[in-house]
């Protein structure tokens, strides 16, 4: 008996490996273009570092691979959560060896921290000065994203229901949307069509960029950290180094639609484009976006004595979509605005982007729902008879799902305070540790006062560092696949079966 | 039919301005305390304002019964709303009369600020130097946490039952505790127990103060702020302008018991006090109590170079019981604490007092409940299928209840958010609009930074001093009770029968 529970252990491994076999192959051939850029640009540190780490990926992958090939287990639901956050946390181990060999970013734990940033598609740097980085190390950087954003989607559309990790298809409420929406029902098989979404919008973006005069080079990375929601810039600027109104838009435009449902673009095709705006989700994003940002111009307007209003409707819609869609982009340092417009901007740090997308954070859907869930308290306490049921686009949310709502904004709101509890360790003032955890659990990157947008996350500990690590993986991961693992009931064999 | 409404809507009015006549007499003879006081200490301009006020109170309260007595209208449970936060805003502004008249307080919303403050037993202030006024005004304002505190228990055990604000019984979770709980199921009829522990509590503290040397006014007025869980003080230094640490353990002490369900105290009679114990609730208040403190005190110890470890839980202590249940009484300015001891303090005013009890904040109950709903969403991912029933006091909790403490904490977060943004409006910093909408919402008093608890609210502008004593007021009664005014059902006719 025992030996048979063994057995199976071994073939679980071994099961686990070979998909972690995989993910080292894909990462080894993905790090060839920052390679080749390494070695046209004769960065000899950075071309050592890439050479190395592609050698040890795509030989241990491939030795990793074979040798775990006469295992076979058919994984279970409950095995995804562990193999996800296995794939997200080793990725960034992966991907913060190029940092750490070729020497830019030496330190464990800063390059840990960089590197998960990437994949998460946070965008959050201890770099406080990034141009002096090779180019093809920042080009890596940039690259996480993009490989982050897919790796999310591979999450949503392909591991949720492979492995069940919320018990439920695609879509689902409580991952990627309303689970009956008449909108989105027709998608659940049509998962394919967000890669092509993905990979569209990288190539219209990138070309819209170097028709904007970029060259290829920043055209792809700024197109890696849009589409990815990430945020990382190769200039200590981000954006508002180029000064550049074009680019500005451009950029905004296609962060604005990163965060939107890919499911509903995939539709455009058959229903045409007025039907996304028909989504109640995607109404409130826009809603949000439009109204948050109009209010943010006037009262910076007002308060700037009633000048430049173009430049302020300007600046307040690119931090918007910059912060509402967890990219972390910045054209201008919105912590000196004040402090009625700051807050603003921090409130949409709990909001986030729209289920379906690279965006990070709540996700505006359940944020939607939990206002309508406020909403009905009043009513209930008028008519504690009436029955009212919740509404999204026009179909009743079952009771579930809107408690599973509830639950994922309770359990979002307890990790947020557990973060901000220990990264108040390293002592700094209240709003940088808050914004911090909030950036970081939402993937979005900047925060406000010494993690703001014109500064960086250097100053903060080792300890600080990994548990924000920890936070944008728990949050990229919806919080649950990770939470899990720490819960005896995972681990317990009895209670397993 | 349209006479008939008319005629009924008479009746209605009428009744509603009787039951505000016996309030005004009940406030008119509250002041004679007072007024005795200014005689006695020769305050001609305090005497003039009780006696003028006292004059109206009682003449206008007789007169107003008197001319409503033949109206006549049985009040349904959804007058109770509207009955209800008209009576705390109504004594607020009778209350702020003497402050006013004696042009001790001559600005109308600070007036306003202080009484609110006092009737819903915040002991926020606008007043920068309190030790300049009068004898007798001092004396009002503390009684006013009194006389709030009593007006809670009345609201609690009276009105929510006689109106059914909350559509229950008193024993309801959403206001006072766990529905159908085995220890507190007995209490339902035995609500006037509640008052003689009250009182109780009131005559012992006085006693307990003066035997450690203070004058009988000092003990009062100081008994006044800890049995309402006020925290109003006649010294600016609050508590510590004593430095008498028998004083601050009796004050620590009368402050916990008053953040306690004031049902179990009156079952000590028939089950002993350990059965207080056993009541889930008060373990976790307890558990929070001495958990913050001694984190707070040993971190405090550490960073200050482990020096005074007695002193450093003292401290610790009393701070975390002053916030734990919203009375807010200071012995040491919290605000030069370490960033870590300054974020558990914070979090704290996220969660209060237990439920029947005259602390305000979410309630312990609430919170416990929050974080049962967080590790079941938890067990639920790992065990889909499997029914975990939330359970208090080894009763499981109806998926009703769970929904109703949900949106609870729901729409106190968005009345929260809401005070924060028009808060900063101010345009000062973060912390300072965030612990003051907190603080006020929560009934504590004092926050952080700018309303620290050396400093005060007389910074802020008239429009923040309304919202905070509006917040004060809403989060005093519950929330519902004043929110669903803003409902258009509750005022649409057709919609009322």
């Amino acid at each position: 008996m025992i030996f048979q529970k063994g057995h199976i252990m071994f073939h679980k491994i071994g099961t686990v490996l070979k998909l972690e076999g995989v993910m080292m192959l894909v990462l080894g051939f993905s790090m060839i273009i920052p390679l080749l850029i390494a070695i046209l640009n004769n960065e000899s540190d950075a071309s050592f570092a890439f050479g190395i780490v592609i050698a040890v990926c795509i030989i241990g992958g491939i030795m990793i691979y074979r040798f775990c090939q006469p295992f076979s287990y058919k994984l279970k639901g409950r095995d995804g959560f562990f193999i996800v956050s296995l794939s997200w946390f080793s990725a960034s181990l992966i991907g913060s060896a190029p940092f750490i060999i070729s020497g830019e970013i030496p330190d464990f734990f800063d390059a840990f921290f960089e590197a998960s940033s990437g994949f998460t598609t946070t965008g959050a740097s201890i770099l406080t000065d990034v141009e002096v980085l090779p180019r093809s190390i920042l080009f890596w950087r940039s690259f996480t994203h993009w490989l982050g954003g897919m790796g999310i989607i591979v999450f949503i559309t392909a591991l949720i229901p492979a492995f069940g990790i919320n018990g439920q298809i695609v879509a689902n409420a409580e991952t990627t949307g309303p689970t009956k929406s008449k909108i989105l029902a027709k998608f659940s098989d049509n998962s394919k069509g967000v890669y092509y979404v993905y990979i569209l919008m990288t190539g219209a973006e990138t070309v819209l960029l170097m028709l904007g005069g970029l060259p290829l080079y920043d055209s792809l990375v700024h197109t890696f950290g849009t589409v990815g929601t990430g945020g990382m810039s190769i200039y200590n600027a981000s954006i508002g180094h180029y000064n550049n109104i074009y680019v500005e838009i451009i950029i905004a435009i296609f962060m604005f639609l990163a965060a939107i449902n890919f499911n509903l673009f995939y539709m455009i095709k058959k229903q045409g484009v007025l039907q996304v705006f028909r989504d109640e989700e995607t109404k409130f994003y826009t809603s949000v976006t439009i109204g948050a940002s109009l209010l943010i111009a006037a009262y910076n307007f007002i308060f700037d004595s009633f000048r430049d209003l173009g430049e302020k409707i300007l600046d307040a819609f690119f931090q918007v979509i910059s912060i509402l869609t967890t990219t972390g982009y910045a054209t201008y340092d919105y912590d000196i605005w004040p402090a009625f417009s700051k807050m603003i901007l921090l409130s949409l740090f709990f909001i986030g982007g729209c289920s379906s997308s690279t965006a990070g954070g709540v996700k505006c859907v359940r944020i939607l729902v939990g206002l309508k869930i406020v909403r009905r308290s009043i009513s209930l306490k008028i008519h504690p008879s009436r029955i009212t049921p919740i509404t999204l686009n026009d179909s009743e949310i079952n009771s579930n799902t809107a408690i599973k709502i509830s639950n994922f904004i309770f359990t979002y709101l307890f990790v947020f305070f557990a973060g901000v509890m220990l990264i108040s360790l390293n002592g700094f003032d209240f709003i940088t540790n808050l914004s911090a955890a909030a950036s970081c659990l939402g993937n979005i990157g900047p925060g406000f006062n010494l993690v703001g947008p014109t500064m960086n996350y250097s100053l903060f500990s080792w300890f600080s560092k990994f548990v924000c690590s920890m936070l944008m993986i728990i949050g990229r991961l919806e919080l649950y696949t990770v939470m899990v693992l720490f819960s005896k009931y995972y681990w317990n064999p009895n209670r397993v079966r």
